[in-house]
């Protein structure tokens, strides 16, 4: 029995989330499927988290354990032959026993990225690319970077994010990712936004994040940054451990899970 | 009755190809529902000639006659906000009388994206991203820029491209784009390869092009690039005015329709 780490990058487009549903096309069922394929084995990777319908990843992780003693390059080349365009395994590790995806992981990355071509209200602006549009939120107000980076600079540190969680308590528990705290206490080690190929993107790191998490700052964000609301007001947003004080969740098509640690 | 010219992108990869089709998605029968629910009008756009499903356009033209006396600015907006993001309009142009986006067309360029991640057989090579996957030929074989160069040079001037043209000889006819000659004869303007991104472009500027014409060149020139097939041996492929004699069919996914010029 050997534990397999796999890092995979995939297009969240033509997918309905990570996790494995009947009938769907889900990556963790289409990955599921390629190791069947692949080795004749039935398991189940296990993720660092899920994604949602529409997110990205540049480097998510998976754990799962074989039987058969296929060497890591030759389970690498294969699974990609197996696999759709859609979803790229980038590393496969062979792993000591105790391993797990989403329980030994440390610090996770995300990126949001933002098309803001439209800059006057009621004018054309730029128009974004259909290229583009699966990867990007195609944001309709004008935004001051130095206004996004001022909210984003009042997450930085430990907090209570339960104002930034899905609502459903259950789910937002539910989803919850490592390190899994009972509360809505986490860790955020950068917060920061730069101008990248004509966009403005979010990185954020951090030692978990709960469900919805990114989006529901973006959506925040974006409502200081198009001065609806003072940067300032993000600390009271996190006091209130309420969704409603905090702003509305931005699509999911423009977040990518960049990377996990271990 | 005013003729509108529109210049459109689109991410060919949710469509079965441009023309209009009975219960399936493409982007005639999208842009004609578009206008449909803006206008009140059903009209069929003409385009400046069909793209196969897989093939992408960063302006592509379409022009159509409407009744109602709805302003440029506003129809270029209503449009697409009507529209799914996978097509932009990107220009709205009012036209005089004769105006039609096949006949009137002078010339048309295309570029075709290869990713060249696979340096050597049987290693691992670079992964193609899955967000750029849609979009490029992942090209298997190792590719020399100088030789692709070498073949392309050979297919400019006037030439018969019969043996680059889709082998059904009706199709070919029905599919041939501006002007229509009654032959395989096309005028070819710029045709070069440079180094983008990290991927290979080939460019092409012609008076017209036959039904596959670009994606068969391609699949020529990459025989070439491989060393399978010497770049003189173009000449002798033009000559043969045979289907049999040239290379495969290169994939849709890496054919973007750039201009039309009138």
């Amino acid at each position: 029995m050997q534990i397999w780490k796999i890092t995979l990058s995939y297009d969240g487009t033509p997918f309905h989330g990570w996790q494995i549903q009947p009938g769907l096309a889900t990556v963790q069922g289409t990955l599921a499927a390629a190791i069947r394929h692949v080795t004749g084995e039935t398991v189940l990777p296990q993720g660092s988290g899920r994604t949602d319908t529409g997110v990205h990843a540049l480097g998510q992780v998976a754990s799962f354990a074989l039987e058969c003693g296929i060497p890591g390059e030759n389970l690498h080349r294969a699974l990609n032959r197996a696999l759709p365009t859609s979803i790229r395994v980038l590393a496969v590790e062979a792993m000591t026993e105790g391993f797990h995806a989403r329980h030994s992981a440390v610090r996770k990355s995300y990126e949001y990225r933002i098309f803001h071509g439209l800059v006057k209200r009621g004018q054309m602006g730029i128009i974004c690319s259909p290229m583009l549009a699966p990867y990007v939120w195609d944001c309709p107000l004008p935004l001051d970077l130095t206004l996004l980076q001022e909210a984003a600079t009042h997450v930085l540190g430990t907090h209570d994010f339960t104002s930034f969680a899905a609502s459903d308590p259950d789910r937002a528990t539910r989803e919850a990712e490592v390190p899994v705290y009972a509360t809505g206490v986490r860790r955020i080690d950068r917060s920061c936004w730069q101008e990248r190929d004509g966009l403005y993107v979010y990185s954020v790191t951090g030692s978990g994040f709960l469900h919805h998490m990114v989006r529901n700052m973006m959506g925040t964000f974006v409502e200081v940054g198009a001065g609806r609301l003072s940067p300032d007001s993000i600390p009271g947003i996190l006091a209130a451990r309420s969704r409603s004080a905090a702003g509305p969740t931005a699509p999911a098509r423009g977040l990518f899970l960049v990377e996990v640690e271990y």
